[in-house]
């Protein structure tokens, strides 16, 4: 089976790539060929695997690549959230146009391959007349508030019509906000849905720049990779019908997320988080799902992480492999 | 006022001209300019208004002109449902290209024109796990089963974002079927919904290829007009939020039209309507909404036509007007 995953050397994409080829096989067919397509190389751990290779580089000069004949594709290759709010045209150009590129290469190509497009969240946003509900759920009404969003759910609907007309089996899986993500803080919005657990594991002080009452659907990478995974591996049948679907979130609050971090770090490491509101960061999350159901993709089997102590522990175990620095667990009195 | 009206030269985009130029202006500023963008030239009474001129051929070669200044747009031009079915790129270049062309042509121009996209009540669909409901409302998940409805509800989202961008001042108004159009039957599905009136006034049989219980909204020309101009004066505020919305439709079964039709113009004219189902057409229609509300467009004054016998009478009296057939009457006996 070969295999493509754009956005392959990213943090969730190496760590889907690392998890594809150690289980060998994907629906029962054994991974012969796994080709990683992103704008830079990947961690040299893939780089080592003889079953991987890689092409570096914008996708809108991969067409060709695309249409070379895939089993599977994993298309998680876009420009964030922040990026398309500062550069409108990077977004329009790194979302609509690169996966135009992929979808016609992928046609072109005429075997059909079985698709997962990574979607988000973020598809789901309030306004005026479409107030959002308390937990967004597969049947929500989507209204983005961003271009990311906007792109997201628009190829949702492409991936669809490219599946309806037979030229890809495609489906739509919309990820959670994933956490704990290594690295260090950024500007996103979402940085601080990792930085409150990562910084004061490593012995740093972090900001939370939101109130302690703030709710989110998050998930672990693991228990992404999972959901995309399986998605991927299940049938048209069991599909059933629309092709987007929720991945499961783990609904907590901010306040939960640090009493998991002093269950699980202790009382020290909890109180490295110091609270003082960012306004605009606030003001960008009240326009977010403060929860969701995930219907569909439970019918497939998949289910939030257990808890947030959990998502913790995994990000410690993570702290082992490849791609975390040395001191990640500093502030980790054991 | 400079007003743009791409598909302008169509049977809609023509009589919107005619409704635009006739009345003298829009939200109380008076037309200076029209400016038709279409694939062929508008009908010679448009073209001999002063106040009207044209530009033939792909919107893909216009953007120079939609970056010129405009202070409003209608952007009406598109690929049919049946059109995009058959040649699925031309879809793809004819309603997104095509808009992306004349979005960025107006984001260029940098004085956020007000802008209405003609949308289509083609955006829903059902499918296993969200099934039509009986009414689509504005609240209802769209599923489109068409290219067409694809593109059109992507396109929905594209022109909201563009707006909270600031870019453009856009909405979508999303037209029901329109009855009765002028002309020949044509390989539309939705072709017999005009046929089945239009035929028997001319004193030609007509078939119907479904079963007289089949239920649709539809919308007389005039009424969807007025709902364009009408979505393209509201405010921003009165748009109250989320940007698209359903026009009004009065929701008939085709036992109803007919019965209008006898009502109108006799048991003689209804009597040249023979059924014979035509299974794929059936099977299109099938998939398409039985009725739908419109409770936005409602609070912006809309409404659905009177009576389909209004519809019918609309129709009579257009056919005194420009691009009618001097025999369209012949067989209605008075």
């Amino acid at each position: 089976m070969k295999i493509l995953i754009t956005g392959g050397a990213g943090f969730l994409g190496a760590r889907l790539a690392r998890t594809i080829l150690k289980q060998g096989a994907l629906s029962g067919q054994e991974i012969t060929s796994l080709v990683i397509a992103d704008l830079f190389p990947p961690p040299t751990d893939l780089q080592a695997d003889p079953r991987v290779s890689y092409h570096a580089g914008p996708m809108l000069e991969q067409q060709a690549l695309f249409a070379s004949g895939f089993d599977g594709v994993f298309h998680l290759a876009s420009a964030v959230s922040g990026e398309c709010e500062q550069d409108f045209e990077l977004g329009l150009r790194s979302n609509l146009d690169s996966t135009r590129a992929l979808l016609d290469g992928l046609r072109q190509a005429g075997n059909a391959p079985r698709m997962v497009f990574a979607s988000s969240v973020a598809v789901y946003g309030p306004d005026a007349s479409n107030p959002l509900p308390d937990l967004v759920s597969d049947h929500t009404l989507p209204s983005p508030q961003t271009s990311y969003g906007t792109h997201k759910l628009m190829l949702e609907y492409l991936v669809a019509d490219y599946t309806r007309k037979g030229f890809i089996d495609g489906r739509s899986a919309r990820l959670m906000t994933v956490t704990v993500r290594p690295g260090k803080p950024n500007g996103a919005a979402s940085s601080f849905f990792s930085g409150i657990i990562r910084e004061p594991l490593a012995g740093v002080e972090s900001i939370c720049p939101v109130d302690a009452r703030v709710s989110h659907p998050v998930s672990s990478p693991g228990n992404t990779v999972k959901g995309l995974i399986t998605v991927f591996e299940a049938s048209r049948e069991a599909m059933n019908g629309r092709l987007a679907l929720n991945l499961p979130g783990l609904n907590v609050k901010v306040s939960d997320m640090l009493q998991a971090l002093e269950n699980v770090g202790g009382p020290a490491v909890r109180q490295r988080v110091r609270f003082e509101r960012n306004e605009q960061v606030a003001g960008i999350v009240a326009n977010w799902s403060r929860g969701s159901t995930a219907e569909r993709a439970h019918a497939l089997g998949l289910r939030p992480d257990a808890s947030f102590e959990a998502i913790i522990q995994q990000y410690i175990e993570d702290c082992q492999g490849p791609g975390y620095p040395a001191d990640a667990l500093k502030g980790l009195a054991r």
